[in-house]
């Protein structure tokens, strides 16, 4: 089976669930929707706020009003588009939050230290964590009944908070516990670069012993992503892709070798 | 089982969550968020459109742009909030639209005609429509498998377009599919009442053959609510409860005989 993340930076989706809809292949969708709460929050008035950790990671500031708009982007509007489309297309989709049937459960981390201005600070409640345990149960009893489960964050905390939770890592963790053979992961870069200025620096292929050494020409997300995919591998995932979901038919694309693709 | 409907005008839901998840029946949960729509509409800069078909019935205008609102109410903050709130109370829910897995299939009319200021006109490009079919496969998955389902509209039309329909028709038509013996309609009103401005003309009981004559006493809402509990109750319902969903044990004091229950 396969696991498919969906990057909430694509604008236009159509052309990867048309691919998706066509596959015979047994799957899990996954998907952001970054872009979408950046609009949703920006017109409520609640402008997003990216904060940089002590350790130089860039994340959203989760407060309760954040979360709430969280859920109206992800789990409302975007999660509920891609199922209405997906039927359109005769699938049969199933969309759910990482919460329901506590498929991701983790841990909150309600204090948040950042650096602001070159300074120390602690920002408090926070709706923000990381997953601790998939439980595959609903996600293989749908699995197995021919439905295709469509899924997107928050995850659920152990006594029942919504956690903003990193979606590509949403992805690896379903991917490794359902035992994937592939995760693919698509994004709006042609795939992993060695100069991000240069769309024809793509690596096609990166074996296990390279990521370390590969991860040296990535920056952020895409720094990010590629450790995330040596990971899974190291789990036990055959192959993950960092793949480019613009443009007419992607899925196909990949499945050909389009993109990077991480193996052992 | 029961099927229990919470209206879109609640605004406190704890009460009746903590009994549902205390409760040790199988059940459905449907509900609403016409409330939460509006706020959230009116937020946008889009405010509700509320017109009266030429039969008198209000109804919402659902454009494309309605529709993302609504899909961000219904299925983005409420359903999940009240998937968290139900999970940190130890049960354990799956949020769902009526469109996933095929649940309510029905059929669009993007033509409304309305009565406005005395004349009648035609406004294009509505999504709302009527169900035709529930497809009980996914809720008796679920629930065989100790899941709790929460369902909220839109429906999905045949070729797979988002439709609004209206949430006690939803409740109603899953509980006749289901065969359920009991429907609960919890809302924020003490129950059916004889004079409206009276919070104790609430009549208690109301055999079948009296819904007819006692719908007279009923305006809009109410009365197009009773007539519905009646009809499921000719389709196999043993009993619809019109309820009061506010106060503490709301499901507790109905099902020890509060608001106003409609039987054979």
């Amino acid at each position: 089976m396969l696991v498919i993340k969906i990057g909430g930076s694509l604008t236009d989706l159509d052309p990867l669930l048309a691919d998706v809809a066509a596959s015979q292949e047994s799957l899990v969708l996954v998907h952001g929707a970054n872009k979408e709460l950046n609009d949703l929050s920006t017109k409520l008035g609640h402008a997003p706020r990216m904060v940089t950790s002590e350790r130089g990671e860039v994340s959203r500031y989760t407060d309760a009003t954040t979360m709430d708009d969280f859920l109206m982007a992800y789990a409302g509007k975007q999660n509920k588009r891609i199922v209405e489309r997906l039927r359109s297309l005769d699938a049969n989709p199933v969309g759910l939050t990482a919460m329901d049937g506590g498929i991701a459960i983790g841990r909150r981390k309600p204090d948040l230290r950042i650096k602001e201005a070159g300074k120390t600070k602690v920002l408090h409640g926070d709706h923000s964590g990381s997953i601790e345990r998939i439980e595959p149960k609903l996600l293989r009893l749908l699995l197995d009944n021919g439905y295709l489960p469509v899924v997107t964050p928050p995850a659920i905390s152990h006594d029942g908070v919504a956690i903003n939770v990193d979606g590509d890592r949403l992805a690896m963790e379903i991917a490794t516990t359902l035992k994937a053979e592939r995760l693919l992961i698509f994004a709006d870069t042609p795939g992993f670069m060695r100069d991000v200025t240069d769309d024809d620096s793509v690596i096609p292929l990166i074996h296990l012993d390279e990521v370390e050494r590969m991860a040296e020409y990535g920056k952020g997300r895409a720094r990010v992503k590629l450790l995330a995919a040596g990971q899974a591998i190291r789990r036990g995932i055959q192959a993950v892709g960092l793949l480019d979901g613009r443009g007419e038919h992607p899925l196909t694309r990949a499945i050909e070798g389009a993109g990077t693709w991480v193996t052992t």
